[in-house]
């Protein structure tokens, strides 16, 4: 007789979204002519930029003919591991910051959602998993559900066996490597620039920590699929701008909040050859593996798009779109400012971290903004523990939406 | 410390594409100026048709253009089960054939390779699954990597743990369902038409076998990736045209053979939400949790296209490819004829087995075929011990190479 996953059973039901869903729509339906505004989303909001669509539709048309030499037609399955040349263009992509990375060591994939849990499965089912908290959800139920994790603690708010590591005002919200585990920690997510806190890690914050994860043969998994909005040049964007990195990191990168790719699916990731475990084994081969068996490569249209945002000018245009949210993202700091609601991230990375004021529990602030500003938000409660009493905002979204929110937020009482 | 996942120990190295690619390389190295046929490639080579082209070019031209009322423009994520309009066209495909699917049991996916694969993980760990022999390298890997397996047993050839169904001529090709091993065997993966075989079930086999499945409370991952080349009207398409199989089945298909998608990506999985284990918990809501969590959609351009397919226009130009790739298999069926090699499949199916002469080892055929007339194929022992002895020629190829090679087989010393 079949039987089901228990781990499933452990799983929380995820109920942040769909309970801003549920407040969001009483709320329209008691205030049936109010315009809501919502800031809340992590959804990329801007058409694509030009070149963007001419690569996407050379590679569409380039589909509809047969090959001839020199011309480039019909192509059915392609290397698991991505297209040589994306590949090519990715390392090169790294180049441009100083980061020799192998093409080879580059696996294209359809995003970093789905690398970030798969990646798990090459692991030691008993290993044991730190998060930050807060944090994005995804590294959280993929580690429950993939049986890394014991049940659920209500009075914590934490699941029992998954290692919680604090970001908070108090460590700028960039965790300390959990040294009183030593040794017992094995893999170790990592987002940066920060979902939901906005933070963006120093190059000393990053050596540290992945000085110590080295020295206690743990891996990070280095979310970075937010590196783009790292205008700051003193700021590293790749983990592997770090000594030793490539020792002890796997790096996710996504097109998605770079280059607008959210519904068109393409990112990468690097698993270094150098990294291993035991010493006899390497990982580099088993994600090899596992990409193989499990993946037939990303859509070749959408591959054909990211070498058009790899180009000069791609960069360039995509980099105005990015441009476009930092300003977005600076206008909600401004207007924070003016109502004087203290605030963190919004400068290097799309989220602002507001805390909530007089100490109010993220959920009734966001019940508080929405009846008296209009606007949703997300409760910081939501991403954890530590979350709470804080509230993110999202750069994401159309200026004159942005502009008219922020307007309304001086009807806040406080 | 990180250690790995110790069932990739277990895994033998796949080396029949390989190994294929190794004596294939030699042999034009020795004949420099021979003419290579490859009869052996599951990858489509026919360009996407028009309707299809316009499609995916509309799909990528609106992600350019700023949403305006009536005429859609930009989209970011969608949902993780695809977009409600795919899904529902979906629904209505399988209403033509008289099946009623409710849109909310389809889950749209980047192809059906991932889904066959993941699909293992919402099972129990120590469920025991059965595969048929020969086949598709896929499911039995995953079997292996997800630690469903025992090792690999040198001398049967066959991993300790796995219900090998053998698939032979005394069956037909169509596998009884193991009944010795009655109530341990949880999980089966079932291939029709068949990928090597190119065996088509009828309706009292498929009857029979989910009976037998729905009695004994195992689950059915029903491989369908083929059915578009069921042309005979009496052959079930669907698993769901049996009954009781929204009881004990979950279908998986694909746009890739069926529209030339291998490269543009796109599948689904149909996960019925009367599919329940134990009483208490229904798959459905498993998948689902599964694929939110570890999974952002399949490309919204892909999807695009997708419709394109399922139009009336659609439908009938992905016909006439497929029509072209079984003219193809029936000039090779009219030249395996000629020279008196057996062989079975070729008719509903665009794979053709072939039983190797006078009791030859499918690798010494390999050899023998390539030196005496320059087709390379796919030795069926490649995919598992009944494979042994057979051969699999593929009815992907442009017709002119087919034609050549098949004037070719008259060079094959018998």
């Amino acid at each position: 007789m079949a039987s089901y996953n228990e781990n499933y059973e452990k799983l929380q039901s995820s109920y942040l979204f769909s309970e801003i869903a549920k407040r969001t729509k009483a709320f329209q339906e008691a205030n049936k002519d109010t315009k809501i505004f919502r800031l809340g989303i992590g959804n990329t909001t801007h058409p694509l930029p030009r070149v963007v669509i001419d690569g996407l539709k050379s590679g569409v048309e380039r589909l509809g003919r047969v090959p001839q030499p020199g011309v480039p037609g019909y192509s059915g399955y392609g290397d698991e591991q991505g297209n040589t040349e994306l590949r090519e263009a990715i390392a090169k992509h790294y180049l441009n910051r100083g980061v020799k990375i192998n093409p080879q060591n580059v696996f294209v994939s359809d995003g970093a959602k789905s690398d970030l849990g798969n990646l798990l499965s090459i692991f030691g089912k008993d290993d044991v998993v730190a998060i930050q908290d807060p944090v994005y959800p995804a590294y959280l139920d993929t580690t429950v559900m993939s049986g890394r994790s014991g049940n659920f603690n209500k009075d914590t708010g934490k699941y029992d066996g998954v290692v919680y590591m604090p970001c908070n005002e108090s460590n700028n919200f960039f965790p300390e490597f959990p040294f009183p585990l030593k040794g017992l920690v094995d893999i170790i997510f990592l987002c940066n620039p920060n979902n939901p806190t906005g933070a963006v890690a120093t190059r000393s914050q990053l050596e540290e920590f992945v000085s110590s994860a080295f020295e206690n043969c743990s891996v990070i998994i280095y979310d970075a699929a937010y590196a783009d909005y790292i205008l700051d040049k003193s700021l590293p964007q790749s983990i592997y701008e770090i000594p030793h990195a490539k020792d002890c990191c796997i790096e996710v990168r996504s097109f998605s909040k770079s280059a607008g790719f959210t519904g068109v699916r393409l990112g990468w990731t690097v698993v270094p050859s150098e990294l291993g475990i035991d010493g006899t084994n390497e990982l580099r081969g088993l994600w090899n593996r596992r990409q193989t068996t499990f993946f037939n490569g990303a859509s070749n249209i959408a591959q054909d798009g990211g070498m058009a945002v790899l180009t000069k000018e791609g960069q360039e245009q995509c980099g105005r779109i990015i441009d476009y949210y930092m300003e977005n993202a600076r206008i909600i700091r401004d207007g924070l400012d003016k109502i004087g609601i203290k605030y963190f991230g919004g400068v290097n990375a799309p989220y602002i971290w507001a805390k909530t004021p007089n100490r109010m529990k993220s959920w009734d602030f966001f019940d508080k903004l929405l009846n008296e500003t209009h606007i949703v938000g997300t409760p910081g409660a939501g991403f954890g523990p530590e979350g709470e009493g804080f509230f993110r905002f999202s750069a994401y979204g159309v200026r004159e939406n942005v502009l008219e929110a922020v307007q309304n937020l001086k009807n806040l009482k406080l």
